[in-house]
């Protein structure tokens, strides 16, 4: 009997890294692709709900794509929209996303250029989605392919409220909190940063599967690994209490509006400074190092000083959060 | 209340026109942008069934993007790929389908570089959805904004085969034909034509809404029509027969693997003596003529010398035929 696709294998963990190695046989493990001059990407969009604290699906799918392109070093241009619409879906609905698309990516700086649209029956989609696919300008070229022993791993502002927000939303868990996605195109706090002289060795948005599935994903099969210092990572008071009372640690949520960066060490607190000159970098953290003796892992050491593991997850918790 | 998406908006007729017009207030009418030297597409493909006589949604989602490349006068050169997949849909199948990509993505000379993965509930999908965007670097950009009275009408091969070939399948029409979609990227045999000298004036793949939607949204609101000799469109038989049984026009049924092109009056024969050296333009014609009398609209002279309305459909009678 053939097997089949569950919703783990897209829940971004490792089942979705080992469907795309095995089925698709790809490795890359960038963002964007980088095609000479150019920067290539695509994400298609299947968040649950539409609308949410924060955003909607409109904004995340910018948002998504921009983000994707600044992680190789390329300054964000263009973006094509393709929309699958369930038969029945409010047109009011439908402004209200494109609206929320126009002001995204006027604040990112891109054009939308392109686009498709598909209807499918109801009950053959989920309102809508979205797909959003970019092309930037390579200003620099980063592939994470110069990473060294001592490199400093900095995240851009406090982790794990996309995820945490979706899910109140989506489960009912009628938590207390004023938490919102943290959705966010982040062109005007990373593209001072590629335009400087700091050595970035790598950047990635840690979407689905959190800051755990972005540093794991970059140490798999490499010659080095993280060490990371838990006290030190920024996390929001709202996502602490979500966290505890869902058993879920925020390092496995994910964010829309976040980067983690790897710089060299001599580099560091130039690059601090920088990010913080932006309010969305305010939170900006230096949160550990590159690793040689843990190549392969991700070590955290905890507030009480003791060392465990921060594992790949093998399927997140939270599927349909992007 | 709010108006509705019907399966009708998204048919390829003028419903979709409408509301690509009202919502996303869209007008350019190019099958790609032209941006500088490159050319950048999307399209989502959604079709039913995702195996089919001639293809699969594989194959469709290759060739599609590549032929809207070829449209605006660009090489195709590389293709993202993005998947909705429902949960529960069979791993065999996706590897078919995935294969089916690789082989049509080195037909047409083109590099898939980029790829998404996202998994949803069963019941909220059908199987798989794809998305294909893509880029080309412009050879000469062809924009179809010198369109003159008297310029010809090509179409590359016979029309409406993919449409009724699906039709014919997902209903169960259980007509005795060997009818396959034409679905094919057409790399080999307009790359040529675009590299030749022959005065181009526009080339649009005649998708969704068939040859009629084809060439009634190209002189929509313009201040040309056109002039089509019926007698001279090629139709396999087996379309002419399905086309009489369900009583819907060849002209209104979808292509994958044809092209109409608009080229000067003074290259004509140029332009199809190119075509006929390709296997996939041995039947091409040039079917009519540009005409400034017939200002915003597509007149049809019949096989019995009268002449009538070739009307834009309002909406197509097969969705999810691409």
């Amino acid at each position: 009997m053939s097997q089949k696709i569950t919703l783990d294998h897209g829940s971004g963990g490792k089942l979705t890294l080992e469907l795309i190695e095995e089925v698709f046989k790809s490795e890359s493990g960038l963002d964007s692709a980088i095609l000479g001059d150019i920067a290539f990407t695509t994400d298609s969009h299947s968040i649950k709900p539409l609308f949410f604290a924060g955003g909607d699906i409109g904004k995340l799918s910018v948002a998504g794509t921009v983000n994707d392109l600044l992680c190789v070093g390329a300054k964000p241009l263009y973006l094509s929209t393709a929309f699958i619409i369930e038969a029945g879906f409010e047109i009011d609905k439908l402004n209200r996303i494109v609206k929320s698309i126009k002001e995204e990516a006027e604040d990112a700086g891109v054009k939308i250029v392109c686009g498709d649209t598909k209807v499918v029956e109801n009950g053959k989609c989920d309102g809508v989605y979205i797909n959003t696919s970019g092309i930037g300008k390579i200003i620099r070229p980063i592939k994470g392919d110069n990473i060294n022993d001592g490199d400093a791993v900095i995240v851009s502002g406090s982790i794990g409220e996309h995820g945490f927000a979706i899910l109140n939303q989506r489960e009912n868990l009628n938590l207390n909190t004023e938490l919102r996605s943290d959705v966010s195109n982040l062109t005007d706090l990373i593209l001072p940063l590629i335009e400087s002289d700091v050595e970035i060795k790598f950047m990635r948005d840690p979407t689905r599967g959190g800051l755990a599935m972005c540093l794991n994903e970059l140490c798999y099969k490499r010659d080095f690994g993280f060490e990371i210092e838990e006290s030190l990572i920024p996390v929001m008071e709202d996502v602490r209490v979500i966290s505890e009372i869902l058993g879920i640690e925020p390092y496995y949520s994910a964010n829309e509006g976040k980067m983690v960066i790897v710089v060299s060490k001599k580099d560091q607190d130039r690059a601090l400074d920088i990010l913080k000159k932006n309010p969305k970098g305010s939170n900006a953290k230096i949160i550990g190092k590159v690793s040689k003796k843990t190549a392969g892992n991700v070590i955290l050491k905890t507030k009480f000083g003791s060392t465990r593991l921060l594992k790949m997850p093998v399927a997140d918790k939270m599927p349909r959060i992007c």
